[in-house]
């Protein structure tokens, strides 16, 4: 069995906690918080951040779910000093230098890092490298959604007379169907999305709509460069119908291949549960860590640098008997 | 350079030749045939079979583009105990005995071989691997096409009365929708596919239609079980729009997470020309085992068993600064 810990107790450790059951070969040892005496949705134990010391050499990898915005550039270097970890560290901008800083400390403690695990970065970045590779003669297209917003609900929410709003970001039809035709057209992040507003109102009136419609379209921004709809509902039907957290979205490397052969490689998510998912890819690589770790290896890796069969519990005869390859 | 030699001169080793271009880290070195003289495409050189022991040590690997029934079972483990090479060995049922006997070999000869590279097997097995390990809790599908089945073209152009015909396999609207929804339904190879048929007829006329469509119907195992399509068109029609061999498909993996989300994972294909894209992949493939065999490594290796960057023309830390990952 691979010992895991999990650091962070939001969304995505939640995940982990609620996931970790379908991973046969996986014990969870506890969540560690920096909040005192959490209570676990599953009833395992709890843990002051404090109290991970006590936990060398008892817990084969931390899976790392804090954010990347204030906890993960502090706490991978730090922590990897003593344990294997995975983390999602997911600011583009930031990866090479949170990369070489993990991967420095990994080394000092001779540690394994997966850093940036997930979808994107992670399971998106796969495919970005792996269909430029096949297809060099090429142009990739990321599109998210459909899914959740949490910074665009917001901006809604800080309008006067908003009650709660949510709001998700939608990949244009007419862009993906252009894309998916071969047309190696450039697309600005604005012409790949749409965005769709469901909105609750204090005082639910004709005038009321008009004017709040009118404040999110001509948002700067984060609207008026859009197409946006906005629709107003009920309290009762946004806690109904837009209580979770779907996202997803679609990688598409477009090439040609010799005379004028158009090859179009697609890969997409549609997930009911970001932090789940998430949660699950994240799993999925601690088993990759743990075997490279056994295997005497140290450092940071990412996901471009892991060979699949490291996630999977299959053998690797087994794929090749059963027909996975 | 990685310098590259194409051993057969078919539909594949054609698609090598004219995508090796594309790839600016390639150099052709020859083509390698059973028979004589074969005048080549781009005018590289060509040599027989029996000239490659000459290029030991001057070929750094070489694109084994014969077929699977008849050429690479005795080729693979032959060629590799002096050459590294890359095959596109695609018989599921004998990928693991293949294995054993190229694995043997590219050791005797301090070789290395990526075996079972293409769309399927290849990258349509990355992604049942993958997504079978990031979703435990899943059922996975492979959906073939659009494409052409050479198998069931051959099989009208044997009925009587028939000069000329194309099948095209296409993936069931239906049971790709059900499968997309998150539906965990069992589907057999029938259900997930329909097949569309272009015939030319010798004498062509309204009896005649129907004799020949009711044979195709009614054929067993290749027709009768599918709902299947069929059209009449004119030989200047086929020529003209069904000269092509296009081909793809899709694999989804359909999981559920946590209580009870829905989690879709999906990986497809849309190829204007399955030879050349496959030759596409082989290539990429080929600068892994040209990496793999500089750092001392032999032995035989499936897609599996390759680290993604390891295809790529970029570096590491150029994939983490430019936002690839």
């Amino acid at each position: 069995m691979i010992k895991v810990g999990i650091v962070g107790y939001g969304n995505l450790g939640r995940g982990v906690e609620k996931n970790i059951k379908n991973f046969k070969d996986f014990e969870l040892v506890g969540v560690f918080s920096r909040r005192d005496g959490v209570k676990t949705d599953s009833g395992v134990a709890s843990f002051k951040m404090s109290e991970l010391e006590n936990f060398k050499g008892k817990i084969d990898v931390l899976i790392l779910c804090g954010g990347s915005a204030n906890d993960l550039r502090e706490q991978s270097p730090a922590i990897v000093k003593n344990f294997n970890i995975v983390d999602s560290f997911d600011n583009h901008a930031f990866i090479n230098d949170h990369y070489k800083e993990v991967d420095a400390s990994a080394k000092s403690g001779g540690k394994i890092a997966i850093i940036s695990v997930g979808w994107d970065p992670g399971l998106f970045s796969l495919n970005r490298i792996i269909g430029s590779a096949v297809l060099p003669n090429s142009k990739t297209y990321t599109f998210w959604g459909k899914g959740v917003s949490q910074g665009h609900s917001d901006a809604i929410r800080r309008i006067k007379g908003v009650k709660d709003a949510r709001q998700y970001t939608i990949p244009s039809k007419t862009a993906l169907d252009t894309v998916r035709s071969g047309d190696l057209k450039e697309f600005s992040t604005k012409e790949k999305h749409t965005r769709e507003c469901f909105v609750v109102l204090e005082n639910d009136t004709a005038d009321e709509r008009k004017r709040v419609e009118h404040e999110i379209k001509t948002m700067p921004n984060y609207f008026e460069p859009y197409d946006t709809t906005v629709n107003f509902i009920s309290e009762d039907e946004l806690l109904r119908d837009h209580a979770g957290l779907p996202h997803g979205g679609v990688v598409i490397t477009s090439g040609i291949t010799g005379k004028n052969c158009k090859q179009i490689y697609e890969f997409s998510l549609n997930l009911d549960s970001n932090p789940e998912f998430t949660s699950s890819v994240m799993i999925a690589y601690a088993r990759a860590a743990y075997r490279l770790s056994k295997n005497g290896e140290s450092g940071a890796r990412t996901i471009a640098q892991i060979a699949p069969y490291l996630i999977s519990d299959m053998s690797l005869e087994d794929m090749r008997v059963k027909g996975m390859i």
